[in-house]
């Protein structure tokens, strides 16, 4: 079936024909073969339709047959991942200090890290491997938080826009901590600056990179900072986050609560297992149709790869199973939605991202299963797409991700 | 301090210096730095000692210290890793059909794949795919599980003769099934095959692979079959294996049985989740001072990697601190024994293999934590070598195993 968007004819940057999976609002996995795909000069997903439509859909949006890229046998393209949490000012030490749960963790190892992000020279260079190791992995679009310091988050937005990522990025606020007593703010300078950092953030125009109002959590915001940056929000129109990544404790109460406001919830599984927080019950999350995504929580989760994330997903689910052996567990095809539709939904971005729909932007990666010198061995015997897709999100890494491409622009591998 | 073989001074092949970390059955992780380690003609371990002795072990052992090789600031040594159980024969599908119970999922998935090893080429080309694979993962022992096929199992043995793994090889014995008819044997040809098996195997006098006695378990093995298979591995002085691998279930009862028969366990944590088998206690089955390593359990477990196994069973052991937060947490250290040292007891290999010590094989990983294109970040500010090697188990992959050594010889890079 051909689909094309009403605007008026885009001119055609690139054409695409493969194999195409991605995630519906009714169905977890669609796989689409031999689907041709059209990305115009704006970015923008300007068609989809059959192979065998190329002749009619080459006329009518002006593109020269000779010139799509064809995919190859093991080849696929998915929607671009979407990391709805992670920290970047803690990236510098993940994969390390697991070893107590979020409190004690947060004051013995987060808090005098963070701190050093006055240095933007620190800065400069945590937040570059971030935004590249995020990318080599595929997220095409990451919520940040940084630290309270309002010069090195500015730097971050820069990075994310020049490295092309889709980001929100959020400056920390806090005005209590009764451990590491010089990280924090007065009321007045959280207020202040977060508004100094929108200010900045949105002067610069990056088309990709938005702010986020971030007080980090209840524990470390008076009343009165939460009741000025919900007011700053509402007048910028801008988004809001918090901690709510270790929401695993949520009663059925609180989930009405979330779907009422249209809160969502971020799912970063390997973090509420490395510090031994919980266990979350996805199904129950989205019986109450509350809006759910997956994210790293870097460094509380280790990993930095929403592959990551999505194996634990499936984990967490698995060990729910394990407790209680009649429970649903998720399949590979839901955690797949959630790490792409679904984290897209959760940032309220599904308007431009999460899967392949005409006028969405293009936000993508090219997998190659077969990649030289890669993670995973094909199987002897050929297996159909959504298996060999399975495998991917089971067993590949950014050897993979052959090409990561946001809003049509190809992002990885870096030009530098 | 310098240690080193009382047999009559070897001749020395190849000397390294730099930092080592291993386990012995006091430290849970020892961090040896500037240490020089000589490795004999035989691929065994004659000497260690400080850097410092370099010129008296120079004249002791008889080598050129200028033909020391000196590790780069971000490499050290660990020892190899043993992967005390993995399915050679499961190795075409992991990381896919992870969607049912242990028993479903043997009757659905398992054997019909199990039953194509009567093809001798299709034998070659997965079980070549699992020794490399498993090899340039850091596997320098693994305790293998094959099909019925006497010969696709002694294909097994060669191959990893030939890329120079250490291994231990079981034909399997199953003289039920229910499910799928034509994958079993008689009684008969179960022992005759068996023997068949050992005999070839042993004929060939591959140094570092010996055969294994392997009744699949007790649900596809009649009575007699477990007794002659008994008296089979009596016989020949051969150790028994049967998939204790799920064995989460154990009551201490039967765990004080293990101890008294020196029964060994392995523990796979990335099958047990994923097959929803249940959550293994490591702590409890240590208490017993039941022999216990890791392993992967492919393609139960999706991964080959014993770096994931590393993982996994850290997080089973967070799970379980979830569940009750006094729980003693297994610490990365722990389960770092438990992927090495840990692995060789349970193999009875702890002479030959599993640590760094005077007189055992040099079996070892020389990993580079800043792997040009590698999975991971150093830190910006510089760490200690137990930090690095955390990071390393939670975030490195095999692009940061630059060599893989068995019994001395260099057996990654493949030569090939
Ligand atoms: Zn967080
Ligand atoms: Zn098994």
């Amino acid at each position: 079936m051909m689909a094309q968007s009403d605007r008026p004819a885009a001119t055609i940057a690139n054409v695409y024909r493969g194999t195409f999976m991605h995630s519906t609002q009714k169905t977890a996995l669609e796989v689409l073969e031999d689907e041709l795909l059209g990305v115009d000069t704006d970015g923008k997903i300007a068609f989809m339709g059959r192979g065998a439509e190329l002749q009619t859909l080459s006329q009518t949006f002006g593109f020269n047959p000779s010139e799509v890229t064809q995919l190859a046998k093991d080849e696929f393209f998915i929607p671009g991942l979407v990391d709805t949490h992670i920290h970047a000012c803690q990236y510098s030490y993940a994969g390390t200090a697991l070893d107590m749960p979020l409190l004690q963790w947060l004051n013995t190892y987060t808090f005098p890290v963070e701190s050093q992000f006055t240095d933007l020279n620190f800065a400069q260079r945590v937040y570059s491997q971030v935004v590249k190791r995020t990318l080599r992995n595929g997220t095409t679009t990451a919520c940040y938080f940084t630290s309270i310091h309002t010069d090195a988050s500015l730097l971050l937005g820069k990075l994310a826009n020049d490295f092309g990522q889709r980001a929100l990025v959020g400056k920390v606020c806090m005005d209590i901590n009764d451990f590491v007593e010089h990280y924090k703010e007065t009321t007045q300078e959280s207020q202040d600056e977060t508004c100094r950092f929108i200010k900045e953030l949105l002067d610069k125009k990056y088309p990709l990179v938005r702010p986020v109002v971030t007080p980090r959590f209840a524990l470390s915001c008076k009343e009165t900072l939460l009741g000025e940056l919900g007011a700053i929000a509402k007048k910028h129109n801008l988004p809001i986050q918090t901690v709510m990544a270790h929401g695993c404790h949520l009663s059925d109460e609180e989930l009405v609560i979330f779907k009422e406001t249209g809160a969502s919830l971020s799912h970063c599984p390997n973090s509420n297992i490395s510090l031994c927080s919980g266990l979350l019950d996805v199904r129950n999350v989205l019986k109450h149709q509350v809006k759910l995504g997956l994210g790293t929580d870097v460094a509380g989760g280790y990993s930095a790869s929403m592959l990551d994330a999505v194996r634990r997903a499936r984990d967490t689910s698995k060990v729910l199973t394990i407790q209680n052996p009649n429970y649903n567990t998720l399949t590979f095809e839901e955690v797949f939605r959630l790490a792409t539709l679904g984290g897209s939904q959760a940032l309220s971005l599904d308007g431009q991202t999460g899967n392949f729909e005409v006028g969405k932007d293009f936000d993508a990666l090219r997998v190659n299963v077969a990649a030289p010198g890669g993670p995973m061995d094909l199987s002897v015997n050929s297996e159909e797409p959504k298996i060999i897709l399975e495998k991917f999100l089971n067993l590949g890494d950014d050897r993979n991700i052959a090409e990561v491409y946001v809003a049509g622009r190809k992002v990885v591998p870096f030009t530098d």
